[in-house]
Formats: structure tokens, C-alpha cells, sequence
């Protein structure tokens, strides 16, 4: 967002990689009860240490050593949404980046409101979610309704503009990932449909996002390091799978088995 | 259960698959904390859409717009608990059919209370378990005991009364599956005994009648549908494993590569 | 822990697959959200039955006729950690054994303080965990702080500590696995890398333990009959695998494969 950030380039892609894999970050995930072992196991992959802490007694006392913190709204309880507020507030206090995945944010109430809220408390270093949970968002803080739109370009419009409104940076997937800190734009082309084939493929992006949070501070480089890490992967994945079931294996082969060489010749960035 | 309706044959279970695929039905799952990613995975393999609202703030909200509703008792908790019993109150209030899964019915009082209570305030479309759940069910319903009887055809034999008795179809899972809506009955031979070496099999069974449920009307034949259609696939999966880690994967590469003609002519009714 | 009770041998161990396969254990699990799915098929694949029962209105009924109980404190909540302590009291009152997985004590206050409260209630019969956990169990109970100490002779010597202490056994896993009741000791050096690339790996190890506990009176032998199983399986595992994604996928094939000639032949005890 600051204008003196560079513009993130394969290269650099290629380099938080390398970074991550010196340094493994723990992430602290509070995320939904669907994807939590894939999330784990996708965090592991990649190189990071996952840390399933998600109840109100020890969410925050986590916060302060954790390296990034995860929050997905994907099956949120009373326990939960309280651990996740407890997580944030004390993230923020320490100055532990943190992740918004905001899982069907627009499409019902309690959690949007609980997404607008936890970014209200404490701005997200990231926020990562399809084109309508980023229009519902930038609905919500800017005016826009989440119907009133939805082509790409108009919801890099609307991640613009939340970016901007909040300093974060925004993420939105898609067949082409459109990335924005509201100044910068990063499109990513790498991926394929067997991704949306397999549930919690976007948590795990936005787990990976933290990941890379942790050890990047730039936010938007965070989370084009994580898209194009996922992404690429999944390109290697594809060509040895015969459906979802074995996608999903290959994938986390993939993404263990890549090197922040192969990473930064793979992306493709536009 | 009405006269008029048909007996499912292979071609109109084809027929269903080919449905599903054309409308790609949106299945909110209220399911158990074991299962809920294989089953969301095993959805979006046949080619639907899960949801997993499964909280009592948004589970009747949702339930309004979804196609189906899936009710899994397998781990039931006070907040969940809550939950079913507002989608499965949505769910009949705005027409939207609901499938029920008794886990271990039977076994344990209070959900077997709370599974009959969800059937008491609204009839559910399928009502899907092994044959102890079954019995245990029909026992609260109409008089029998659980442990009275245990064969296959005494389990059918409950069905019968427990589908008639609610005006509903339930499906008994074994070795060959027996299904009914009090009138008709249907039996399929597929399968094999790798499917009980993996978790929640049966579990995404319940769910891929709810998927079916969405766009069949005619309750026995979406619960055949769904149950050839596993059982297929099942079939397939287990020529290319070598144990049940490696068939749990293929079964989700198989329903993927399911077509409606390979189903129709593979489907053993008997 | 008594002194007439023999060391376990390889020919001990693969006897101890021979009765579990044989009279297949009911395994009750009290575990965390990330790895159920996993654990239930760990258990499945080795030629137990899960029942993944933790709510507080229905554990304490379940544990009366389980075989075993596991309680993992990995993603506690209020509700599970109530059904916790009712499964803990009612397992001692029907003299079913239970085992504790620790996860993350030491690094967490609430938990920790759940672990212990749970040993003083009732007596696991096997205590597994990393060199810290046990390490700030015995802490907790014999006066040694968590950080006072960190290689594993230390870590084993705290083990020994913790088992006499409590006349119980505990297993320390590592890449040699460290097992105790306190007089006797066994050390088992299968197993690899991999392992610490998928999550869950060694709460699965904790629910093999009560799987064998279900089925062997001496802990340290149903301990040992279980760290045996899973790294011997591992090994094989690692033969086919590409990485940690279709290394968890053979890992449970090789389980259900292993016959226990093959175990007594490959442990390596030392």
C-alpha cells in the first residue's frame, strides 16, 4: 500500500518461499471444522507449523507467539467467534499479523457481520475470499451492495477500494487471482477446476497467505507468494491426478515437493 | 409411497444422475465433526454444491434457500443440536426437502430422542441408516425394540412400517442395500467391503441422497440413485486400490467419473 | 510397572496385532476437530471400530461399553472438555482403560491444567505425548519445569517419574519412541520423516494405543504393540510415497495390511 513497495516479481515470489522454508512459521489457525485437517496438512506441506487453537480460554495467549494467525468464518459457534475476536485483539496487540478468510460473507448475516467487525477491531493484514465475499465486504464498509456487481474486474474494484478503506491488502480468487494492496495490482494465472473440486482449497490458500505473512511484511508480496505457491502446485498436481480424490493427495505432494526455483519460473504473473 | 409412483429401474436412475449434473444442487450439511470434509468432498464429486451451516444463527437461514438439507446426528453437541432442529423447522416451512442420518440410534438416548423428535416435527424426504438404526427408530415409532430383531429382512420389514407410519422412504444400508416407501421396495447389490473400512462412507451416502432429493422428487428413487451411484463407484474404486486409504481416494475420482449411462448399466437391482 | 510383568518382544508384539484383529475393540475417541477423520480411520484400518462420542449428555453412557477410551485435548472446548471428565469417571468406574494424548500441554495453560486434572481424577492407563508434553506433565506433578529440560534421556528420565508417580505408562514419541512404566523400559526405532509432515500422525498413535489397551492389560506392552504398528507401517508406507500427501493415503493402506509376522519381523526394538 505504502507507495515505496515494489511490485512483487517472480523473483521475490520465489524468494518468500525461501524464506519460509528457513525459518518455518507457526500459524495459529481458528478456522472451520470442514477444512482443519487439510488446512493443517496444507500449512505442513509448505513448510510451516500449524496450531489448531481456537477456544476463548487460550486463543489469545497463543496470539502473542504465534508468527501469523488465521481467521476463517467457514462453521462459526458462540466458542469459536469469541476465540476468534479474543485471537485478533490480542494479534493486533503484539503485533502478530493476521488473515481474514471471510467463507460466505454476504450470503448470511451473523457472519458477515462477524468479519466486518473482527476487521473494525483489528486490520487484517490480508483478506482473502471469492468475488462475492470481497463485494459483500467492500459493501459493508464502502456502500456497495453484494449483488450490485459481480464480474472480476468490478470485485478488483470493490478489493480496491476495501483495501484502501481498511490498509490491507485484498485477495480475490478466481480462475485468474486478482491481488491488491489498492495501489498495486498482482494477477496470477497459474491453477486449474479441479481446484474448485476439492472443499477447502481456498482455506488453504488463505492459510498459506498467513504462512508467508509471517515471514514477509509486505502484505501483498504475503499473498502472492501463497497464491502462486498454491497455484503452481496445483498446475504439477493436475497433470498426475485421474479426478478430485487424487488431486487432492498430489497436492499436498506438490506443494512439499516445490522449490522457491521452480515457483519463480512457474508463475504467471500479468 | 403413493400408488402412482413408479418402481426406480436403471434407466431413471441414470436418468437422476444426469439431473444432478444439469442443476447442480445446493446441499446444506448439518453432519458430524468426523466426516464434514469427506462428505463436502464426496458432493462436489458427484457434481453438487455443499454448504455447511450447521449453527443455530444461520442453519434456518439457509435452509430457505438450499436445495436440500442434509441432518447427520453422528456428533451431536447443544449448539448443532439447536441448529438442526431450526434448518430442519426452515427446511419444511419453505418446502425444501431434508434427509435424515440417525448415527448410532439405538446406541445412545439422547440423540435417538433428538432424532425422533427432528421426525416428529417434520417428515423428513429419506430417513437413511444401517439396520440397527433403523429398528431402533421403527422401535420408537411404532412399538418394536431394538434389539427384537436384527436380520436384513426384519430390518426391511421396519422400514416398511417406519416409512408408511411417516409417509416417508428409508434406506437400509448392508451388504445389499433394501429401500422402500412402504409400498415399493428396491434392492441394490453394489458395493463391496472396503467401504466399511472407511470413516463416514455411510455418512456421505445420507448426503448424496440429499443432493438427489434436490432434484427428484420422488423420494425412493433419489435415495436409489444416490445409493447405486456410491455403490457404483465403490465398485470401480476398489479394482484400483490397495487398501482403504487408497480407495477412499478413488472413490472420489470414480463419482467424479461417473456418467449416467455408466450408472444405468452397471446398477445391480435385484 | 509390577515387576513380574515381562519385557515386550517383537514376538509379544505381533501377538498383540493377533487379538486385536480378532476380536475387533470398540474404541471411544474424545478428540480434536483437525484429526477425527483421521484417527477414526487409523483405527478402521488397524481393525478397530471408532465411535467418535463427545458430547457430556452421552460419553459417560458410551464409555461403559467401550473397549477403550482416548481423550485428546487438542481442540478442547467447554462441551468436549465436560464430556472429558465424564468419560474419564465413568471409564474408571467400569474399569474401562483410557488413554491420554496431552497435545500441547506445557505450551498452553487451560489444557494443561485439563490433562492433569484428568490424571488425578483417574489413572490413564497410557500417557503419549512429544518430549514436552511430558516433560510439563511430570513438571506439573513432580516439580521439574517444562523448559528445565529437552533431550530425550531427560525427557525419558521425567517419563519414568510420570509413570511411577501415577503407576501408569508413558510413551514418549520421537524419532526413536521412548516408552516406560517406569521400571521397564522399550525402545522402538521404525519410522521416518514423514510422519512429521501429516498432521495427526501421532494422535493417531494415541487411539492405536487404546485400541491395543482395549485388547492388552499391560499398557506398556499395548503401547509398544501400537508405536510398532504405526512406524512399521510407516516404513512401508514411505516406500511408495511421494510426499506427505499419498504418504497418509498408503500410510492406512499398510495398516490394514500388516499382518503381525510382518510386525514381530520389522519392529526394530532396541
Amino acid at each position: 500500500m505504502a507507495p515505496e513497495l515494489s511490485q512483487p516479481t517472480a523473483h521475490t515470489i520465489g524468494d518468500s518461499l525461501g524464506l519460509l522454508r528457513e525459518r518455518p512459521p507457526l500459524v495459529q489457525c481458528l478456522t472451520n471444522i470442514v477444512v482443519a485437517q487439510w488446512t493443517a496438512n496444507t500449512l505442513l506441506a509448505i513448510g510451516a507449523a500449524p496450531a489448531m487453537v481456537d477456544n476463548p480460554r487460550e486463543a489469545a495467549e497463543f496470539a502473542v507467539i504465534a508468527g501469523a494467525v488465521l481467521v476463517n468464518v467457514g462453521t462459526p459457534y458462540e466458542e469459536t467467534a469469541a476465540a476468534m475476536s479474543a485471537a485478533v485483539a490480542s494479534a493486533s496487540a503484539s503485533g502478530t499479523p493476521w488473515v481474514l478468510d471471510p467463507v460466505a460473507a454476504g450470503a448470511l448475516a451473523w457472519r458477515t457481520g462477524l468479519a466486518l467487525a473482527l476487521i473494525e477491531a483489528a486490520t487484517p493484514r490480508i483478506i482473502r475470499g471469492n468475488a462475492s465475499e470481497i463485494l459483500a465486504l467492500a459493501g459493508g464498509a464502502g456502500g456497495k451492495g453484494v449483488d450490485s456487481v459481480d464480474t472480476p474486474e468490478a470485485a478488483l474494484e470493490a478489493a480496491k477500494a476495501l483495501a484502501l478503506h481498511y490498509g490491507t491488502t485484498v485477495a480475490v480468487s478466481g480462475p485468474v487471482d486478482h491481488l491488491t494492496d489498492g495501489v498495486r495490482v498482482v494477477r496470477i494465472a497459474n491453477g486449474n477446476s479441479l481446484m474448485t473440486q476439492v472443499t477447502g482449497v481456498g482455506c488453504a490458500l488463505g492459510a498459506l497467505m498467513a504462512a508467508f505473512a509471517a515471514v514477509v511484511d509486505d502484505g501483498l508480496l504475503a499473498a502472492s507468494a501463497a497464491t502462486a505457491a498454491l497455484t503452481v502446485a496445483a498446475d504439477e498436481a493436475a497433470r498426475v491426478s485421474r479426478g478430485p480424490g487424487s488431486f487432492a493427495v498430489a497436492l499436498l505432494d506438490e506443494l512439499a515437493a516445490l522449490s522457491p526455483q521452480a515457483l519463480a519460473s512457474a508463475v504467471r504473473l500479468s
